[in-house]
């Protein structure tokens, strides 16, 4: 039976990405050597770590302002990085609270400056993202978090403020159309829209770069990596080239227009659903329900366990919500196809509880 | 042609390693998803983290007085994270400076306390281990690199100090017989012995943590990657899971006593024919020369392109000299074969220039 990973990350990748991947691990690029076995000093790695770099700046239309890297580490580092390479302890950053995420990164920022909440939706449990801002004076930046995976939550719209951005899009990147040059700094883990676990991308505007007074160990300085096209020290190689491949697939796709066009049809499939059948109830508020992530309950707590098994009787995965929150949760990345989604559809319409 | 990979890190892994990581790509445990995409919090992600764990500790020997973590940023980020854990301010710690590597990590730890030099082979152009050590009294650790890949050193004997010893094993890590109950802390990127690049292993006495006094970004602290079992955040599943293939085959091969008589019969067959033949000349002094990076140089230094030629015509991968210090260098890591260093000695045998 074919497996629908709805899974909230790692998630689904695009069949012929993995197709080519397992190939490099057996015999990369016709070397005879695996991908897995080679030199990141080699030709062929650092035309990789190039083209990489070149894919992420094309969908972005970003130029040489901007540095990319691919670093180590998740989100959860750039939570405190971010802040030690872009604030001083005596200045301002401004951020939105919009989900556990968003919070964490406010809690790692904390000890690198005076941190400034913009807007929270804690006390209405997290079921919209607020679109009034509250931007402290001077501040050196707005932290957002574009897309909440865990409360099903997004951003459909870029804030008007006159600080720039730094925006962790670790679970919508590179799934709808953006201009990266709206942001100050872009990160994302890969493994959800734009490949494996194991490599972080990380997009910064190099003029915000170098002010900050404090020291900074090498591997935890920005305009190191920058320098050193991301091989300072030997790169997670395997994972930036699976993130190649899926760079790829997005523009064989028709770039970020086509992600746009794919991820819309399937979240206005779903959430149509979710309006129309009465046994389903949508968690987050309409204006803020996010492309990637539907959260929902069943109308009837009782009735959990029969989609559950329903679900996954007819080989859907990872549709159970967040271990701390419950419910569901239908993950629905770059590569998940119509047809999965139109699948689960078609389940809470026969589901007869 | 059969390639041989004498290449430096990411280095050589074994062939029966390559079949399955390429197969788990395609398919992990007949589950109809690739490991690339699949949840870490899984049962069966779960289980390979637990078992890469347990078979850490089973060829190192040790109990739970240790903590085992697969974290990422190489051996370059325990440079730092290492003494940020380990040092107070007002603290010392000692440093033999036996290479680049160890010479960096020095550099990074400097903001961390007060660093001693126990010795150091700078003005002989790291061809040798110093045997005597100048310990600072109070040190709160000795840290030495065990091997020195660029210049092709090894630590034949383990100091004889009171502290603890923090040892960078990132070249030699699981190559021959060691008690890790010796050691204080050890760190390794995956990358040579042990696996793909993309993790790296640190494995830490708990008795060491808690110490120092200094706010710990949640991703730098140590004893949150051991509570939380190196998934505090979404860890490089499929590095760790190469590695898991590769320490299963380690210990299917006879453990660490069957990696060193393997790793020694390499070594002997190559510095032999070293000692013998006088078309070559070893670069660093008996006594210190790694079993796992030979160096050496041809005794003319106009046949270097010729021997250079002669080696990669018959299949031979990445045996020149790292890019500051030139030469040759055979790096013959675990997975590497004695055929492979049998061949080199052919080849050395048969050179005529």
């Amino acid at each position: 039976m074919k497996k629908h990973n709805f899974g909230a990350g790692p998630g689904i990748l695009p069949q012929s990405v993995i197709a080519e991947a397992a190939q490099a691990v057996q015999d990369f690029n016709h070397s005879g050597l695996s991908i897995l076995e080679i030199s990141h000093r080699s030709k062929d790695v650092i035309a990789v770590m190039d083209e990489a770099e070149d894919l992420v700046k094309q969908l972005l239309q970003i130029g040489d302002d901007y540095g990319v890297m691919f670093l180590t580490g998740g989100a959860s580092t750039q939570f405190f990085m971010s802040a030690m390479n872009l604030l001083n302890e005596d200045e301002t950053a401004s951020f939105t609270d919009t989900g556990e995420w968003a919070s964490k990164a406010i809690e790692e920022a904390h000890n690198f400056g005076k941190l400034h909440i913009a807007s929270s939706s804690k006390a209405s449990g997290y079921d919209h993202i607020p679109t009034e801002l509250d931007i402290a004076p001077n501040s050196k930046y707005l932290h957002i978090t574009t897309n909440n995976t865990i409360y099903g939550s997004q951003y459909h719209f870029l804030p008007k403020v006159d600080c720039p951005i730094v925006a962790d899009m670790s679970s919508d990147i590179f799934s709808r159309q953006i201009n990266g040059n709206d942001y100050g700094m872009i990160y994302a883990g890969a493994q959800k829209n734009m490949g494996a676990a194991g490599v972080t991308l990380v997009v910064v505007k190099k003029s915000l770069l170098g002010t900050v007074k404090r020291t900074l160990p090498t591997m935890l300085d920005y305009r190191v990596h920058i320098a050193k096209k991301s091989s300072h020290n030997t790169p997670p190689v395997y994972p930036i080239y699976v993130s190649l491949l899926t760079l790829r697939w997005i523009l064989s796709e028709g770039g970020l227009l086509g992600m746009e066009k794919r991820n819309r049809a399937k979240a206005e499939l779903l959430y149509n659903e979710l309006d129309r059948n009465p046994l389903f109830v949508p968690k987050v508020k309409k204006g803020s329900q996010s492309w990637m992530n539907a959260t929902f309950l069943t109308a009837d707590k009782a009735h959990e366990p029969l989609f559950t098994a329903y679900c996954k009787a007819n080989g859907i995965v990872g549709i159970e919500g967040y271990r701390t929150v419950g419910g569901f949760r239908a993950s629905m990345y770059n590569a998940l196809g119509l047809e999965s989604v139109q699948l689960l559809v078609d389940l809470m319409q026969n589901f007869k509880p």
